[in-house]
Protein backbone atom coordinates (compact mmCIF):
# COMPACT_ATOMS: atom_id res chain seq x y z
CA UNK A 1 0.00 0.00 0.00
CA UNK A 2 1.11 3.65 -0.92
CA UNK A 3 0.94 6.00 2.18
CA UNK A 4 -1.62 8.23 0.66
CA UNK A 5 -3.47 4.48 0.25
CA UNK A 6 -2.75 4.03 4.01
CA UNK A 7 -3.93 7.28 5.28
CA UNK A 8 -7.19 7.47 3.78
CA UNK A 9 -7.65 4.36 4.83
CA UNK A 10 -6.71 5.53 8.40
CA UNK A 11 -9.33 8.38 7.54
CA UNK A 12 -12.41 6.09 6.89
CA UNK A 13 -11.75 4.18 9.83
CA UNK A 14 -12.35 6.82 11.97
CA UNK A 15 -15.61 7.98 10.39
CA UNK A 16 -16.86 5.36 12.87
CA UNK A 17 -16.22 7.63 15.45
CA UNK A 18 -19.37 9.90 14.42
CA UNK A 19 -21.44 6.42 15.33
CA UNK A 20 -19.66 6.66 19.08
CA UNK A 21 -22.63 7.93 21.64
CA UNK A 22 -21.70 9.41 24.88
CA UNK A 23 -23.82 10.19 27.82
CA UNK A 24 -23.62 14.42 26.87
CA UNK A 25 -26.39 15.61 25.38
CA UNK A 26 -26.31 18.72 23.02
CA UNK A 27 -27.07 22.21 24.29
CA UNK A 28 -31.09 21.52 22.68
CA UNK A 29 -31.30 18.58 24.74
CA UNK A 30 -32.27 16.49 21.29
CA UNK A 31 -29.67 13.95 21.41
CA UNK A 32 -26.45 12.65 23.04
CA UNK A 33 -23.49 13.61 21.16
CA UNK A 34 -21.11 11.51 19.51
CA UNK A 35 -17.37 11.68 19.74
CA UNK A 36 -16.40 12.97 16.25
CA UNK A 37 -19.12 16.38 17.71
CA UNK A 38 -17.33 16.74 21.02
CA UNK A 39 -13.91 16.61 19.66
CA UNK A 40 -14.52 18.93 17.40
CA UNK A 41 -15.93 21.07 19.93
CA UNK A 42 -12.46 20.68 22.16
CA UNK A 43 -10.12 22.22 19.88
CA UNK A 44 -12.20 24.95 18.56
CA UNK A 45 -12.84 25.21 22.70
CA UNK A 46 -8.56 24.90 22.90
CA UNK A 47 -8.27 27.67 20.23
CA UNK A 48 -10.26 29.92 22.14
CA UNK A 49 -9.80 29.42 25.93
CA UNK A 50 -5.85 29.14 26.14
CA UNK A 51 -5.13 32.43 27.27
CA UNK A 52 -7.33 31.19 30.98
CA UNK A 53 -4.60 28.83 30.99
CA UNK A 54 -1.54 29.01 33.80
CA UNK A 55 0.89 27.53 31.49
CA UNK A 56 2.13 28.10 28.00
CA UNK A 57 0.73 25.54 25.33
CA UNK A 58 1.64 23.85 22.03
CA UNK A 59 -1.68 24.80 20.79
CA UNK A 60 -1.44 22.97 17.34
CA UNK A 61 -0.03 20.42 20.01
CA UNK A 62 -3.50 20.50 22.12
CA UNK A 63 -5.63 20.52 19.25
CA UNK A 64 -4.37 17.44 17.68
CA UNK A 65 -4.40 15.63 20.50
CA UNK A 66 -8.52 16.61 21.06
CA UNK A 67 -8.96 15.72 17.50
CA UNK A 68 -7.74 12.11 17.80
CA UNK A 69 -7.96 11.67 22.04
CA UNK A 70 -11.19 9.06 21.70
CA UNK A 71 -10.52 7.36 18.73
CA UNK A 72 -9.81 4.21 20.68
CA UNK A 73 -13.19 4.21 21.47
CA UNK A 74 -14.05 2.80 17.72
CA UNK A 75 -13.05 -0.49 19.42
CA UNK A 76 -13.48 -0.10 23.15
CA UNK A 77 -16.46 1.90 23.27
CA UNK A 78 -17.32 5.17 25.12
CA UNK A 79 -16.28 4.82 29.10
CA UNK A 80 -18.59 7.05 30.88
CA UNK A 81 -16.58 9.39 33.43
CA UNK A 82 -18.89 7.91 36.22
CA UNK A 83 -18.85 4.17 35.51
CA UNK A 84 -16.57 2.52 37.95
CA UNK A 85 -16.68 -1.26 36.82
CA UNK A 86 -16.13 -0.21 33.20
CA UNK A 87 -12.90 1.65 34.09
CA UNK A 88 -11.76 -0.97 35.73
CA UNK A 89 -10.88 -2.72 32.04
CA UNK A 90 -10.94 0.58 30.00
CA UNK A 91 -7.09 1.09 29.88
CA UNK A 92 -6.50 -2.47 29.16
CA UNK A 93 -9.31 -2.04 25.91
CA UNK A 94 -7.70 1.30 25.02
CA UNK A 95 -4.44 0.17 24.74
CA UNK A 96 -5.19 -2.67 22.06
CA UNK A 97 -7.45 -0.73 20.15
CA UNK A 98 -5.03 1.96 19.57
CA UNK A 99 -2.54 -0.41 18.09
CA UNK A 100 -5.16 -1.75 15.91
CA UNK A 101 -6.15 1.77 14.91
CA UNK A 102 -3.05 3.73 14.70
CA UNK A 103 -1.46 0.81 13.24
CA UNK A 104 -3.44 1.94 9.85
CA UNK A 105 -1.08 4.86 9.17
CA UNK A 106 2.23 5.24 7.72
CA UNK A 107 4.69 4.29 10.70
CA UNK A 108 6.07 7.61 11.29
CA UNK A 109 2.38 9.08 11.76
CA UNK A 110 0.86 6.47 13.25
CA UNK A 111 3.43 6.53 16.21
CA UNK A 112 2.85 10.61 16.52
CA UNK A 113 -0.55 10.14 17.20
CA UNK A 114 -0.29 7.16 19.60
CA UNK A 115 2.43 9.48 21.42
CA UNK A 116 -0.13 12.07 21.30
CA UNK A 117 -2.35 10.14 22.41
CA UNK A 118 -0.52 8.49 25.55
CA UNK A 119 0.42 11.87 26.09
CA UNK A 120 -3.21 12.88 26.92
CA UNK A 121 -3.57 9.66 29.00
CA UNK A 122 -0.76 10.50 31.04
CA UNK A 123 -1.73 14.38 31.65
CA UNK A 124 1.95 15.50 32.74
CA UNK A 125 2.66 17.92 29.99
CA UNK A 126 1.39 21.53 29.63
CA UNK A 127 -0.63 20.61 26.76
CA UNK A 128 -2.04 17.22 27.87
CA UNK A 129 -3.39 18.91 30.84
CA UNK A 130 -5.09 21.66 28.78
CA UNK A 131 -6.62 19.32 26.79
CA UNK A 132 -7.86 17.54 29.80
CA UNK A 133 -9.12 20.37 31.32
CA UNK A 134 -11.33 21.01 27.96
CA UNK A 135 -12.43 17.56 28.14
CA UNK A 136 -14.00 18.61 31.34
CA UNK A 137 -15.68 21.57 30.86
CA UNK A 138 -16.95 21.04 27.30
CA UNK A 139 -18.93 18.37 29.18
CA UNK A 140 -20.20 20.50 31.94
CA UNK A 141 -21.33 23.07 29.72
CA UNK A 142 -23.26 21.60 27.62
CA UNK A 143 -24.71 19.39 30.94
CA UNK A 144 -25.35 23.54 32.26
CA UNK A 145 -26.84 23.90 28.96
CA UNK A 146 -29.64 21.05 29.64
CA UNK A 147 -30.45 21.88 32.66
CA UNK A 148 -28.25 18.94 34.21
CA UNK A 149 -30.12 16.07 31.89
CA UNK A 150 -27.32 13.66 32.02
CA UNK A 151 -26.33 14.57 35.94
CA UNK A 152 -29.99 13.73 36.17
CA UNK A 153 -30.12 10.38 34.39
CA UNK A 154 -26.97 9.39 36.16
CA UNK A 155 -28.07 10.84 39.54
CA UNK A 156 -24.21 12.38 39.75
CA UNK A 157 -23.22 13.67 42.82
CA UNK A 158 -21.03 16.48 43.47
CA UNK A 159 -18.35 14.74 44.37
CA UNK A 160 -17.99 12.53 41.45
CA UNK A 161 -17.97 15.30 39.53
CA UNK A 162 -14.98 17.79 42.27
CA UNK A 163 -13.02 14.00 41.86
CA UNK A 164 -12.88 14.08 38.14
CA UNK A 165 -12.05 18.21 38.26
CA UNK A 166 -9.51 17.71 41.36
CA UNK A 167 -6.59 19.19 38.61
CA UNK A 168 -8.79 21.46 36.95
CA UNK A 169 -7.92 24.52 39.61
CA UNK A 170 -4.63 23.59 39.63
CA UNK A 171 -4.26 23.91 35.47
CA UNK A 172 -6.48 26.95 35.58
CA UNK A 173 -8.51 28.44 38.51
CA UNK A 174 -10.42 30.95 36.32
CA UNK A 175 -12.23 28.16 34.32
CA UNK A 176 -12.06 25.98 37.89
CA UNK A 177 -14.41 28.95 39.11
CA UNK A 178 -16.43 30.05 36.37
CA UNK A 179 -17.34 26.39 35.79
CA UNK A 180 -17.97 25.71 39.50
CA UNK A 181 -19.92 29.05 39.73
CA UNK A 182 -21.93 28.96 36.27
CA UNK A 183 -22.11 25.21 35.24
CA UNK A 184 -22.31 23.72 38.73
CA UNK A 185 -23.99 25.58 41.45
CA UNK A 186 -27.46 26.09 40.10
CA UNK A 187 -27.68 22.41 39.23
CA UNK A 188 -26.89 22.18 42.37
CA UNK A 189 -29.44 24.66 43.78
CA UNK A 190 -32.23 22.80 41.45
CA UNK A 191 -30.90 19.23 42.93
CA UNK A 192 -29.62 17.90 39.49
CA UNK A 193 -26.66 17.48 41.32
CA UNK A 194 -26.86 15.25 44.64
CA UNK A 195 -24.95 17.53 47.00
CA UNK A 196 -23.58 14.93 49.02
CA UNK A 197 -24.34 15.31 52.76
CA UNK A 198 -22.08 17.28 55.23
CA UNK A 199 -20.36 15.07 57.52
CA UNK B 1 -19.81 40.34 29.81
CA UNK B 2 -16.91 39.23 30.87
CA UNK B 3 -14.70 37.61 28.12
CA UNK B 4 -14.98 34.23 28.81
CA UNK B 5 -18.50 35.13 29.03
CA UNK B 6 -18.51 35.65 25.73
CA UNK B 7 -16.36 32.42 24.50
CA UNK B 8 -18.72 30.40 26.91
CA UNK B 9 -21.85 32.42 24.88
CA UNK B 10 -20.40 31.59 21.31
CA UNK B 11 -19.12 27.81 22.08
CA UNK B 12 -22.79 26.91 23.75
CA UNK B 13 -24.22 28.68 20.10
CA UNK B 14 -21.53 26.83 17.85
CA UNK B 15 -23.00 23.64 19.39
CA UNK B 16 -25.88 23.83 17.08
CA UNK B 17 -24.07 22.93 13.66
CA UNK B 18 -24.19 19.22 15.27
CA UNK B 19 -27.49 19.84 13.76
CA UNK B 20 -26.91 20.89 10.69
CA UNK B 21 -27.45 18.15 8.49
CA UNK B 22 -25.30 17.62 4.95
CA UNK B 23 -26.01 15.25 1.66
CA UNK B 24 -23.14 13.08 2.14
CA UNK B 25 -23.55 10.02 4.35
CA UNK B 26 -21.35 8.84 6.77
CA UNK B 27 -19.05 5.88 5.50
CA UNK B 28 -21.40 3.15 6.86
CA UNK B 29 -24.39 4.87 4.88
CA UNK B 30 -26.22 5.21 8.28
CA UNK B 31 -27.02 8.35 8.23
CA UNK B 32 -25.68 11.69 6.73
CA UNK B 33 -23.24 13.73 7.98
CA UNK B 34 -23.53 16.84 10.46
CA UNK B 35 -21.28 19.88 9.80
CA UNK B 36 -19.03 19.17 13.28
CA UNK B 37 -18.17 15.81 12.12
CA UNK B 38 -17.51 17.02 8.71
CA UNK B 39 -14.97 19.43 10.45
CA UNK B 40 -13.61 16.92 12.49
CA UNK B 41 -12.64 14.85 9.69
CA UNK B 42 -11.03 17.59 7.83
CA UNK B 43 -8.92 18.88 10.54
CA UNK B 44 -7.10 15.24 10.89
CA UNK B 45 -7.14 14.41 7.24
CA UNK B 46 -5.25 18.34 6.87
CA UNK B 47 -3.33 16.93 9.39
CA UNK B 48 -2.04 13.77 7.83
CA UNK B 49 -2.21 14.76 4.46
CA UNK B 50 -0.27 18.05 4.25
CA UNK B 51 2.75 16.33 2.84
CA UNK B 52 0.79 15.92 -0.48
CA UNK B 53 -0.17 19.51 -0.84
CA UNK B 54 2.48 21.85 -3.68
CA UNK B 55 2.63 24.60 -1.35
CA UNK B 56 3.84 25.02 2.09
CA UNK B 57 1.32 25.51 4.82
CA UNK B 58 1.09 26.79 8.06
CA UNK B 59 -0.76 23.80 9.67
CA UNK B 60 -2.52 25.37 12.63
CA UNK B 61 -3.97 28.25 10.54
CA UNK B 62 -5.32 25.46 8.04
CA UNK B 63 -6.75 22.97 11.21
CA UNK B 64 -8.41 26.44 12.65
CA UNK B 65 -9.57 27.28 9.38
CA UNK B 66 -11.52 24.06 8.54
CA UNK B 67 -12.81 23.61 12.40
CA UNK B 68 -14.64 27.14 11.71
CA UNK B 69 -15.46 27.19 8.05
CA UNK B 70 -19.20 25.88 8.04
CA UNK B 71 -20.13 28.01 11.19
CA UNK B 72 -22.17 30.46 8.81
CA UNK B 73 -24.05 27.41 8.53
CA UNK B 74 -26.25 27.95 11.81
CA UNK B 75 -27.97 30.91 9.90
CA UNK B 76 -27.66 30.36 6.58
CA UNK B 77 -28.13 26.59 6.29
CA UNK B 78 -26.03 23.97 4.27
CA UNK B 79 -25.82 24.76 0.65
CA UNK B 80 -25.54 21.83 -1.42
CA UNK B 81 -22.21 21.96 -3.93
CA UNK B 82 -24.38 21.15 -6.50
CA UNK B 83 -27.37 23.33 -5.92
CA UNK B 84 -27.24 26.25 -8.32
CA UNK B 85 -30.28 27.75 -7.46
CA UNK B 86 -29.42 28.29 -3.32
CA UNK B 87 -25.85 28.91 -4.35
CA UNK B 88 -27.39 32.39 -5.65
CA UNK B 89 -27.84 33.70 -2.04
CA UNK B 90 -25.20 32.21 -0.53
CA UNK B 91 -23.04 34.52 -0.13
CA UNK B 92 -25.50 37.44 1.42
CA UNK B 93 -27.11 34.56 3.65
CA UNK B 94 -23.24 33.02 4.81
CA UNK B 95 -22.43 37.12 5.49
CA UNK B 96 -24.97 38.06 7.89
CA UNK B 97 -24.84 35.06 9.36
CA UNK B 98 -20.89 35.73 9.70
CA UNK B 99 -21.55 39.14 11.08
CA UNK B 100 -24.19 37.60 13.97
CA UNK B 101 -22.19 34.65 15.10
CA UNK B 102 -18.65 35.72 15.06
CA UNK B 103 -19.93 38.84 17.10
CA UNK B 104 -20.46 36.84 20.42
CA UNK B 105 -17.12 36.75 20.62
CA UNK B 106 -14.41 38.78 22.33
CA UNK B 107 -13.96 41.38 19.40
CA UNK B 108 -9.96 40.29 18.46
CA UNK B 109 -11.16 37.06 18.78
CA UNK B 110 -14.53 37.38 16.46
CA UNK B 111 -12.33 39.13 13.95
CA UNK B 112 -9.38 36.72 13.74
CA UNK B 113 -12.07 33.90 13.31
CA UNK B 114 -14.07 36.02 10.76
CA UNK B 115 -11.20 36.60 8.91
CA UNK B 116 -10.02 33.34 8.96
CA UNK B 117 -13.37 32.23 7.02
CA UNK B 118 -13.32 35.19 4.41
CA UNK B 119 -9.97 33.71 3.72
CA UNK B 120 -11.30 30.53 3.38
CA UNK B 121 -13.83 31.65 1.27
CA UNK B 122 -11.61 33.63 -1.19
CA UNK B 123 -9.22 30.56 -2.07
CA UNK B 124 -5.98 32.98 -2.45
CA UNK B 125 -3.65 31.93 0.03
CA UNK B 126 -2.27 28.38 0.14
CA UNK B 127 -3.55 27.73 3.69
CA UNK B 128 -7.11 28.32 2.17
CA UNK B 129 -6.29 26.49 -0.82
CA UNK B 130 -5.86 23.58 1.18
CA UNK B 131 -8.41 23.45 3.21
CA UNK B 132 -10.67 23.59 -0.24
CA UNK B 133 -9.23 20.10 -1.51
CA UNK B 134 -9.80 18.82 2.08
CA UNK B 135 -13.46 20.23 1.51
CA UNK B 136 -13.71 18.81 -1.77
CA UNK B 137 -12.06 15.44 -0.72
CA UNK B 138 -13.07 14.39 2.23
CA UNK B 139 -16.83 14.24 0.62
CA UNK B 140 -15.49 12.20 -2.21
CA UNK B 141 -14.13 9.97 0.03
CA UNK B 142 -17.47 8.94 1.99
CA UNK B 143 -18.81 9.25 -1.25
CA UNK B 144 -16.38 5.99 -2.75
CA UNK B 145 -17.52 4.33 0.75
CA UNK B 146 -20.79 4.66 0.23
CA UNK B 147 -20.68 3.06 -3.70
CA UNK B 148 -21.81 6.72 -4.91
CA UNK B 149 -24.94 6.86 -2.57
CA UNK B 150 -25.42 10.50 -2.12
CA UNK B 151 -23.99 10.72 -5.90
CA UNK B 152 -27.00 8.86 -7.24
CA UNK B 153 -29.64 10.45 -4.96
CA UNK B 154 -28.85 13.56 -6.66
CA UNK B 155 -27.92 12.01 -10.29
CA UNK B 156 -24.78 14.02 -9.88
CA UNK B 157 -22.42 14.23 -13.56
CA UNK B 158 -19.04 13.86 -14.06
CA UNK B 159 -18.38 17.53 -14.91
CA UNK B 160 -20.29 18.82 -11.83
CA UNK B 161 -17.60 16.61 -9.75
CA UNK B 162 -14.74 18.09 -12.23
CA UNK B 163 -16.00 21.51 -12.00
CA UNK B 164 -15.84 21.86 -8.80
CA UNK B 165 -12.43 20.05 -8.35
CA UNK B 166 -11.38 22.57 -11.29
CA UNK B 167 -8.27 23.79 -8.78
CA UNK B 168 -7.26 20.55 -7.07
CA UNK B 169 -5.13 19.35 -9.10
CA UNK B 170 -3.12 22.45 -9.42
CA UNK B 171 -3.10 22.61 -5.59
CA UNK B 172 -2.35 18.72 -5.26
CA UNK B 173 -1.60 16.18 -8.17
CA UNK B 174 -1.90 13.85 -6.17
CA UNK B 175 -4.74 14.29 -4.20
CA UNK B 176 -6.73 14.73 -7.52
CA UNK B 177 -5.00 11.53 -9.05
CA UNK B 178 -6.14 9.58 -6.85
CA UNK B 179 -9.47 10.72 -6.02
CA UNK B 180 -10.12 10.58 -9.81
CA UNK B 181 -8.66 6.89 -9.82
CA UNK B 182 -10.31 5.42 -6.33
CA UNK B 183 -13.14 7.67 -5.76
CA UNK B 184 -14.60 8.53 -9.43
CA UNK B 185 -13.65 6.05 -11.73
CA UNK B 186 -15.45 3.04 -9.59
CA UNK B 187 -18.55 5.22 -9.57
CA UNK B 188 -18.49 5.91 -13.45
CA UNK B 189 -17.44 1.98 -14.08
CA UNK B 190 -21.08 0.94 -12.27
CA UNK B 191 -23.06 4.28 -13.12
CA UNK B 192 -23.59 5.54 -10.21
CA UNK B 193 -21.73 9.08 -11.45
CA UNK B 194 -23.20 10.47 -14.74
CA UNK B 195 -20.85 10.60 -17.40
CA UNK B 196 -21.53 13.72 -19.49
CA UNK B 197 -21.79 12.49 -23.77
CA UNK B 198 -18.76 12.82 -25.46
CA UNK B 199 -19.35 15.38 -27.67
Amino acid sequence: MTRLEQQVKFLVEIDKVKNIFRQTYLADSSRKENDAEHSWHLAIAAFLLKEHMKEEVDLLKVIIMVLIHDLVEIDAGDTYAYDEEGKKTQADREKKAADRIYGLLPEEQGKMLYDLWLEFEAQKTPEAKFARVMDNLQPMMLNAATDGKAWVEHGVHLAQIMKRNEHTAEYSETLMEYAREMFIQPNLDNGHIIEDEKK
